[in-house]
C-alpha cells in the first residue's frame, strides 16, 4: 500500500471545492425526473453531461449505456498496477419528480448554496453522492502522487433507479464481463447523523405495484344508485384498509415467507446508536411512530419488510361535495423486503391478494414496476473494515457505527449477476429529505464523502487482494 | 272544480312548446354551480333570470330570496278563490360540477338538443323539472279560462342543493308565513321509465362529511421512514374500507337506530315493477350489483340507508410511481338514510367512528356538510291520489305506479316545517344522467310534467278542501 497523506487529500480538496461544486450544480440543474415521461430526453441529457465530465476527471472511458429505457453511464480507469482488484462504483443520475407546488422554496432545478446547504432535487439522491466519486480519485491520485488508482476503477450511474431500475438487471447481464468487479461500493445510501458517522450494510428491497380499478362507466349519481353497485373507491380502499393487520403486520398471506429475522447482536448493536425518537419524529414530520408489534422503530424501518400506501385516488376530491359513485380509483402500493424474501413470490402473494378483494362488477388492471432484491452484508466482510477505515480518516478518527437502509436501490442485483460483496458508502443525513421537497445535502459532509473516497481505493487495493 | 279539457292543454302547450324550450336552454347556459366558489356570481344570475322569467309567465309576485350562501327565487300567485288551498312547488336552480374533461361529448353549459333530448347539465336535475311548471300553470289558465290558478300557487327554487342545502332550513323557518302551504308538490325527482309513469312516495336523507388527514408535515421517502410513522392515505383507507361489513351494511355503530323497515305490502309493489336488473346495470352503468344482503336492488336503493365513497386522495395519483408516505388525505363520504333516522344522530355516530380509527400521529378535520332528513308519504293519502290521477291524463290513462327516490332533497325540512303533506311530481328518468357527463332530458316527458302540472291544479284545488 502506498503512503496515503491525510493533509495531501484535504488541500487537494480544499482547492477544488468551489469547481467540483459549481459543476454539480450543472448537473443539479438538468431534471432527469425518469418516472416522467415528458423528462425522458433531460435522462439523456444527464448522462451524457456526466459521461462528459468523468472524461474530463481522467477517466480514459466514459460512455453512455443505452437501455430499453433511459440510458446509464459506465466509465473505467484501470490501475497502472495488472493485479490490483476491481471495484465497481454504483449510483444513479435519475431523480424523483418534484414540482414547486409540492411545497419548495424555490424551483427545485434551480440549486440553491445557503447556510452550507446545497438545495436541489437529487443533490442527495444521488447526483451529490455520485459526484463526490469524481474529486475524490483525483484527490487519491494527487496525494499519491499516482498517475491511475490504486484499482481498476469502473462506474456504473444508472438512469432509471427512481423508477424502480425496470432494466438494470438486463443491461448487468449483458454487460457482465465489462462490469466484472472483486467489490462494488454502492453510493446511494446515508449515515446516521452529520455527528454519528456509519456504513450501512444492507438495503431492502422493493415490490411496487399499481392497482387500477374500474366499476360504472362513467361516475353515476350516489342517491340513485348507491348501496347497489360496486364502488371502485370503497374497493381501492378496502385493499388499502386490508394491508395491514391490527398488529401492523402485512396481511397479505405469505408476504413473510423466507424472511431472515435480525439477530440479537445486530438489535443490540441497533440499540446502542444515539437514536433520540422525538429528533428522529421531527426529521419524519410525524407527531407520532406506528409500526409492526414487536419492534422498535429502527428495526421497522431497517430490519423488518412492510407494505406503504404511496397513493390512493377515486371520485371528486375538489371543494364541496359530489354525491357520485366514481367510475374508477387508483391504489399504489410499494412493499419493502428484506434478506430472505423474493421479490417474485411477493408479486404472486400480491396478485392473489388483489383477486380475492375484487367485487364481481368490478374490473381491475394490476401493474407491477420492476422489483429490487434486497442484500446484507455480514458485518465482518475485509472489504467493509475497509471503507470503516476509509471514513475513520475522514471524520478525524471517529467510531464508525453500522446501520441498514430502510430505502431501496439494485445492489442485489450487482451482487448477484457480478458474485461480488456489495458495500455502501453514503454521507447523506435523514434531513436531507429524499424525495420531499427541499431536498439537500450538507456541503461538509458532501466533500467529507470527498474524502473517504480518496482514501478508499488505497486501503481496498490491499484489503481485497 | 272547473272543467279542464285535455285536447286545450294539449294545443296549448303544443303552440308554445318552442318558446318554452328556448328559454329553458337560455337559462342551462348559466353554470349554476352551488359547490364551486367561482360559480357564485352564476348562481345569483341564475335566480335573477328565474325571477324575471316568472313574472313574465304571470306570476304577480316573483322575488330572489337572499340566504347565507347562495339566493332562492320565491314567488306566488294567489287564486282568485280566497277559500283555494295553498300549494308550495320545491324546485333548485343550482346544479353539479360539469367539465367537459369528465366525459361530456359537448360543453355541458352549452346545451345540445338531438334526437328528441336536450343535452346540458340540470336539464333534467333540476331545472328542467322546475321550468316545466310555468309553462304548466300558463296551460292551466288556458284550458280553464281562469285568470288566476285553481289553488294559491307559491314556488320556492332554492340555489344550494347540490351542496347539502347548508341554509335552506333557515331560510323555511324565517319565511314560514309566506311559505305556508296545505301541501308541497316537489319537482326534483323522477319515474320509473319512459314507459313506466311512476309517482315517488318519499325521498332517502343525506349525512354528508369530509375528513381531512393529516400525517407527516410534508411528503416523506417510504423507505426510509416506511412501517413506522401512521400514513394518512393508509388511515383514510381503513375508514372507508371499514365502512361496511362482510353483509355490506353500513358498520358505523349506532348508524342503524330508528330505521323504518319496509313493509311486505311496499315490497309487493315494488316486485311489481318491471324491473330488468341487465337494463338497471345498463344505466348504472355497471357490470354487477352488490349491497345489503337480504334485500333487493330496488329496495337497496330505495328503502335502506347507505353509505358511499364519493372521493378518497392521497399522495402520487401521476404516472408511473413515487415512493413516499404522503402528508395528507381526504376521505369524502355520504350517508343515505331512510324514514326513522335522525341525521343529527348519524352525524355523533360517524363522529365516534371516525375518532376511533385514528391512530396518534395523525391529526385530522371532520366537517360535515348541512343534513338533509328522509321523507315517506302514505300512499293512500287524498293529494297523492291527485297527482296519480293529473298523471294517469297526462299519459293517456297509463296505470300509474309507485316508487321511492334513493336521493335525497331537503323536501322533508318542508314537511316538518311547513306541518304540510310532501308529494313528489317528477318526470326525469334513471337515462337521464343525474350528476354525471351526458346528463339530458327526454322533451317528450318534460311534456308530459308541462301537462301534469296543467292538470294537478284544478284537481287538487278540489282534495285538499
Amino acid at each position: 500500500m502506498s503512503d496515503t497523506s491525510d493533509s495531501a487529500v484535504r488541500t487537494y480538496i480544499r482547492q477544488h471545492r468551489d469547481a467540483f461544486l459549481g459543476d454539480l450544480v450543472e448537473w443539479l440543474r438538468i431534471p432527469s425526473v425518469s418516472a416522467q415521461p415528458e423528462h425522458a430526453e433531460d435522462v439523456r441529457r444527464s448522462a451524457d453531461w456526466l459521461a462528459a465530465r468523468l472524461r474530463e476527471t481522467g477517466f480514459p472511458v466514459a460512455e453512455v449505456w443505452p437501455t430499453a429505457g433511459a440510458p446509464a453511464v459506465f466509465a473505467e480507469w484501470p490501475s497502472d498496477d495488472p493485479g490490483a482488484p476491481t471495484v465497481l462504483v454504483y449510483g444513479h443520475h435519475d431523480v424523483q419528480p418534484a414540482a414547486l407546488a409540492d411545497g419548495w422554496y424555490s424551483d427545485p432545478f434551480e440549486p440553491r448554496l445557503e447556510g452550507g446547504r446545497l438545495y436541489a432535487r437529487g443533490a442527495a439522491d444521488d447526483k451529490g453522492q455520485v459526484f463526490f466519486h469524481t474529486l475524490g480519485v483525483r484527490a487519491h491520485l494527487a496525494a499519491t502522487g499516482r498517475t491511475a488508482p490504486a484499482v481498476h476503477l469502473k462506474l456504473l450511474i444508472e438512469g432509471e433507479e427512481e423508477s424502480g431500475s425496470p432494466h438494470f438487471r438486463t443491461l448487468v447481464e449483458e454487460q457482465a464481463h465489462r462490469l466484472a468487479a472483486d467489490a462494488v461500493i454502492v453510493s446511494d445510501t446515508g449515515m446516521w447523523s452529520e455527528t454519528t458517522p456509519t456504513v450501512c450494510t444492507g438495503m431492502r428491497g422493493l415490490v411496487d405495484c399499481e392497482i387500477a380499478l374500474y366499476g360504472p362507466g362513467q361516475d353515476i349519481h350516489s342517491g340513485s344508485f348507491g348501496g347497489a353497485v360496486p364502488n371502485p373507491a370503497t374497493v381501492a380502499a378496502r385493499l388499502a384498509g386490508a394491508l395491514h393487520d391490527a398488529d401492523e403486520r402485512v396481511a397479505v398471506p405469505g408476504f413473510y415467507d423466507g424472511v431472515v429475522p435480525i439477530g440479537a447482536a445486530e438489535r443490540e448493536l441497533f440499540a446502542e446508536l444515539p437514536f433520540d425518537e422525538a429528533e428522529w419524529l421531527g426529521t419524519a414530520k410525524s407527531s407520532g411512530t406506528l409500526g409492526e408489534a414487536g419492534y422498535t422503530t429502527l428495526e421497522r424501518i431497517w430490519a423488518r419488510p412492510t407494505a406503504e400506501v404511496n397513493g390512493i385516488g377515486g371520485g371528486y376530491q375538489g371543494a364541496g361535495g359530489k354525491t357520485i359513485i366514481p367510475s374508477s380509483a387508483l391504489l399504489k402500493l410499494t412493499f419493502r423486503l428484506v434478506a430472505g424474501q423474493d421479490p417474485d413470490a411477493v408479486e404472486v402473494a400480491v396478485s392473489r391478494w388483489v383477486a380475492g378483494w375484487v367485487p364481481d362488477g368490478i374490473r381491475y388492471d394490476l401493474t407491477f414496476a420492476a422489483s429490487t432484491r434486497p442484500c446484507l452484508t455480514p458485518l465482518d466482510h475485509p472489504a467493509l473494515q475497509s471503507v470503516v477505515r476509509a471514513m475513520g480518516k475522514a471524520f478525524d478518527g471517529q467510531k464508525i457505527r453500522f446501520t441498514r437502509e430502510g430505502g431501496s436501490g439494485p445492489a442485489a442485483d450487482l451482487q448477484d449477476v457480478l458474485k461480488a460483496p456489495v458495500l455502501f458508502l453514503g454521507i447523506s443525513v435523514p434531513s436531507d429529505g429524499w424525495h420531499a421537497p427541499n431536498e439537500k445535502v450538507e456541503i461538509d459532509l458532501l466533500l467529507k464523502g470527498v474524502e473517504t473516497a480518496a482514501h478508499l481505493w488505497e486501503d481496498l487495493g490491499g484489503a481485497l487482494r
